[in-house]
């Protein structure tokens, strides 16, 4: 996020990401000049202070790249919905977010739940953070976890069914959704009703809660794990991420631009 | 609701219509002694002391019984999600529960606006309470009242298009559904991120929230608009509640029965 009108009410209280005229996202957005912002991809950018963090020492600047997507994304929402400890969280899709997500609620001091498709990725889960990883293909799963979180924060771009993810809820429980399937996806009222749970979702996070988001990592010692890349590896690493098999983020090195 | 575990966390903090091992309907449902319970159509109720409430002077019986059910439901949900001076509350419908929602939320000092299909009962919603009135028939009450409200109740029992209605929230806004349809509500998870938005779903209310709500329409002078019918007029009352045609709630004074 590079611009935002700076005079909403929501741009007032430091939230520009829910600015009530559109924010101006990093890339791929029209700027309010009619421009398309190039993000990482430009040589240079020219940006309002207000919209500048600063890297704390400690994070290195290829580790920091994601944090500024991929961790505020999680960190937002978990601050929002109180991940601290005495709260049970769940984290479901451990991904470029997922992974945040395990090192972030972790951090906050919450009990940790990993949910995936299998248990592949179970070992790196629980050294990421996790205090438990469980399969979603194992229908006992469900059942063993009803009634169970304050919070679960779904990372996952696919249409699940979402009806399973709330029964896991306890009373007063919020099932944030960070990633977004082009589908609707069906809710029965009744997942809602008899716990008073919500669905709720959450857009990356404002400029203060960046950089709050910057220090917190710096302080826990939390850096993404990243695999740095090539330019001239960007079509490999491509049909790699299509295939689920990154752990967790590619970080273009810019500088190789245009060196092949 | 006539009882519950009483032991768990729910029941321990006053909200036991949301107890952890299900709480006990006052009709149609299987209490602890393996009896289905009669409601209103008893002749004589045996209660635990902790499940009875006291009907202020000022409320007659016949208007009273509604509150336990519409009035609950309804009161509630504004109470959570704090409807008061400076909110902008939605009304979904204007049935049994959707006139005790405006009557409440007008009490609670929000400002009220109802949603209905036409603008048919408009003269009575704002006669309840309600400050402004649109038919959801009209495609342009979506634009005219985008990204406006604090909280919208929906009353509403059949399959809407819940986007529309979440297109109308401000952030952080929340749409609570009293009614529940049998279909589930296909949401599209960017009618909330974008907004940090919440779907959500409210039952009844404890037994110290519903005390506190007859308090509170007796201090208000606040009771529903009922219809006192006598036990062989339920046939003819029932066509009318399946034709809409009741304003707002049917009351079967119980002291006919058996006397045709």
């Amino acid at each position: 996020m590079v611009d935002s009108c700076g005079e909403c009410e929501s741009c007032r209280k430091g939230e520009e990401q829910y600015c009530h005229h559109g924010h101006t996202g990093t890339y791929a957005a029209i700027d309010r000049y009619g421009q398309y912002t190039q993000g990482g991809y430009s040589t240079h950018i020219v940006v309002t202070e207000d919209f500048v963090v600063r890297i704390p020492d400690g994070i290195a600047l290829d580790a920091a790249a994601p944090l500024l997507c991929a961790g505020i994304t999680t960190y937002s929402p978990l601050r929002h919905w109180g991940a601290a400890p005495g709260k049970k969280v769940v984290v479901v899709g451990l991904g470029g977010l997922g992974h945040m997500a395990v090192k972030l609620a972790h951090a906050m001091g919450a009990e940790v739940t990993v949910l995936s498709q299998t248990l592949k990725k179970k070992e790196d889960g629980l050294k990421l953070g996790a205090d438990h990883y469980y399969a979603t293909s194992d229908p006992e799963t469900f059942t063993t976890l009803a009634n169970t979180f304050d919070l679960i924060v779904n990372t996952v771009n696919a249409k699940i069914d979402l009806n399973a993810y709330l029964s896991l809820l306890a009373v007063d429980g919020t099932l944030v959704n960070v990633g977004a399937p082009p589908e609707a996806l069906p809710v029965q009222v009744f997942s809602l009703i008899p716990h008073r749970r919500s669905f709720a979702g959450s857009a990356i996070g404002g400029i203060r809660e960046t950089q709050e988001m910057l220090d917190f990592c710096a302080e826990h010692r939390i850096t993404p794990e990243i695999e740095l890349i090539s330019a001239n590896q960007i079509d490999e690493a491509w049909e790699r991420v299509l295939a689920s098999d990154v752990r967790y983020r590619f970080v273009i090195d810019i500088g190789t631009m245009g060196k092949e």
